[in-house]
């Protein structure tokens, strides 16, 4: 593969590719939400999602998650995971202590 | 809606939320690789992502992605965005110097 990036009319269609949001019923009016509680807002939209991915057959997990961490210093490292359950305390997931983010979390 | 976590059954169902990875066609052999470019496999990837996508109707968008920053005393902060070009020197983004994340990367 001859990688150049997207100079020309490639760049101009991945600065295009957005789907339009703003249609009316689409914007998000945080008065007409589930709930005002970030976890059950949560777990209403996990619900949609899983269902949307069912539904299509899609290779989407629904419980992949991205999770930051940062040295001490403030250099931030970031991998995408899977959350493996979640209660009124938090959103669990598994990893190594000897990992990177397992050390940079400690 | 309720919200108590997942205990019981509901913990168990997300901690088994997970897609069978080890068919021998699925192990990543990084020999195997389209390219051991990182620039050159994340189009050949992103290409497949934006197929897939497209032929589900997925109301996926294939140039999301996450971006991670953090304070200079360590603390991370994480959001979704839409990427909006690359070339070999990186990957393009828009921000307002303002934000967070703007003010975080300066």
């Amino acid at each position: 593969m001859d990688y150049g990036g997207n100079s020309g009319s490639d760049r101009v269609a991945l600065e295009k590719m957005r789907r339009p949001y703003l249609e009316k019923h689409q914007v998000l009016d945080s008065s007409k939400l589930e709930s005002q509680s970030p976890f059950e807002l949560w777990k209403a939209w996990f619900d949609q999602a899983s269902q949307v991915i069912s539904e299509m057959g899609s290779p989407n997990e629904p419980n992949q998650m991205a999770l930051a961490t940062a040295t001490r210093d403030g250099r931030p490292s970031l991998r995408y995971l899977l959350l493996k359950g979640h209660d009124e305390t938090g959103f669990y997931f598994y990893t190594n202590y000897n990992s990177r983010k397992g050390k940079e979390l400690v």
